[in-house]
């Protein structure tokens, strides 16, 4: 584990310990605490640890999953250079929810294309990065439209997504509505049982949920 | 026109005198009215009348839009016995925005098998059937799985959908909200033109927009 | 009326012809057409306009309504100076329910004063000004505390209007939702009956609705 | 503690140990456990255990706090006469913000008389009692008016309510969404505290939170 104090680390740590999944490295802003060499490393720390994160995934060669948000294209860049030697799944999103909420943004924008769009996001109060990467993964399915997103920070709000289309004289959205944390402590649970399986490359939370296609 | 009188026949015929098409023919409660034989008969009636809408039809051969919400399923039958002699669209809602929320909904309960699902609908206090038409057609999307309609009425909505997935720590909620009557008056001047090119037969609103697929 | 040929005051004249008023005097970009003196001015047309709006009202005395969005401090304070010769309604929001919106929230905010808030507005894609007037109306509900604004601005909706207040563990929203532009030419045409019974003076629409206190 | 393994209770214990105090004792449908006599009794159980309750908290006279839903009006009668011998605080729904959406519903209520209303609650799966405690409460302050409680059962959702206004032309919302059950517990806390500082009697969580107006 990577980043095991933050508020999505705690919830992954609490998930592996239920799952009777042994906890054998920690690195956090206190430094680190190896019991043993890692099957599995997790990354839920923030980006200004980034390169850290990744001199750690090489040293141990170890499937490497990475759940940071605020990531810029060359720190993904970066991944995808690393994923020649080890399997990588990132995503800014680990539900199965927000999967299904980015595939049906995708056909409702294909058949409304005229339709204005508009995207909002509402996070706790603590959330360090605006807008959301799930909003960027939303608007970067509608394509080279313009569209606004509009970033909503209140009281502790796991996560809630909507994307909503205008036509002249209707109206549809999409919402997707986290209740807890732990949905997305699944979701890197499911991914980092995938990566076991798999051989040296970038992979997306989309494929851990729906295959390779 | 049949049951020009109400609220959606009366926001059809609007629509027809903006677009420059004339009125021939008028069946309501308080009688008939003709001046031309109609090129196509629109019918915006209540089920009550239906048998009549069906006597209509046949005395003109023209083809039929029918947008009558609340009819059974021995109505429908009757319908498309009809289509042997006549080219009938038939659609308990003609918005474009409702078929994407149908083929959406689709989509969504593939992948969310045992997510559990619920449907909510908002309209008018003056309207007469509960649950609407559209929800029964969102409800047919679903499968056997057991689902409930809630049916609110309140005001002068003019009309709100709402099916919701829910898995153990989150949900996905699709809802279409129209906003004017005259929405629906536009599907259906666009089932006109599209019945004025068809053979005799039983065509549903998603033929209209999607096609044949 | 002022601004006859827009989209608010095309609806007030509607009403105004549906109830047996006649309209006896236009203003628009076109020009002017008198048929005879004005009992009362109504303004619905765009801050640009607003230096002819004053002199018109000052040429025939007549109370005057501005429904004018957009319009800027010093705008409201010419106002004010005008209405010592004159009774005059001004709000950005002709609506019973906006007004019982901005009551709930006054309410809301003084129990919940360490919530997070935010409010979100939705309108028509033709809307000019951003944030709408009564957006702003509802900020200045919340005192001092830091409010962001966001504008969404899809297809042809009505406008719609949400103050959310969020704290640890949960949140409490109230939502506005115009259905058509109606709803707010009836307030003008109660505002009308208001001003007719009143000396000079600056009214706002709470005390149409509430009384003066 | 009654109730210590349900969903609540188990929140309760929780936040319980988290603040330092001890748990002495716990009555459960596995029977019951006594290490000390209870300062406070907590009771988030069932109905069908609610003759239990009464037992427990004559036998201890200690202060008594009912979160359990779905009582019937017999039961809070018993609650009043035993609260001529000890203080007990009462209530379906232990959240702040519930408290403020009541205020925010009575208020509505009394200026929209004529529109329509509706009430929508949305729970767990799991939940036992339909409708929602929560929901009969903000029903009680509609007074009179014929209102129709929809109630939804989706995954996991800790709990939603919503009360919609619908007049001709425009529609008002009210909508309480809780994040967690902590919320709950905690309201639980603070009623406990409150009931150690009061006389014999029978109290409501408004008056915990907004003292006796």
């Amino acid at each position: 584990m990577i980043g095991n104090k933050g508020r999505l680390g705690g919830e992954v740590v609490n998930l592996l310990n239920e799952k009777g999944h042994s906890l054998v490295y920690e690195l956090d802003i206190d430094g680190e605490n190896i019991k043993d060499n890692p099957q599995v490393l997790i990354d839920c720390s923030l980006p200004s640890a980034f390169n850290n994160t990744l001199k750690t995934a090489e040293r141990f060669t170890a499937p490497l999953i990475v759940a940071t948000t605020g990531l810029k294209e060359e720190d993904i860049a970066k991944l995808k250079e690393l994923s020649n030697k080890i399997p990588i799944v990132q995503s800014f999103n680990f539900s199965v929810g927000v999967q299904v909420l980015l595939k049906l943004t995708d056909m409702a924008n294909e058949i409304l294309k005229d339709w204005d769009v508009e995207i909002t996001e509402t996070h706790h109060r603590f959330k360090k990065d605006k807008p959301s990467g799930t909003a960027l993964m939303i608007k970067e399915k509608l394509g080279s439209k313009p569209v606004q997103v509009s970033s909503l920070r209140l009281g502790n709000v796991a996560g809630d997504h909507t994307v909503t289309f205008g036509g002249l004289g209707e109206t549809l959205s999409i919402t997707h509505h986290a209740i807890s944390r732990r949905t997305f402590a699944e979701g890197i649970l499911k991914s980092a049982e995938f990566l076991l399986t798999k051989k040296n490359g970038f992979y997306s939370f989309k494929e851990v949920i729906f295959g390779n296609s």
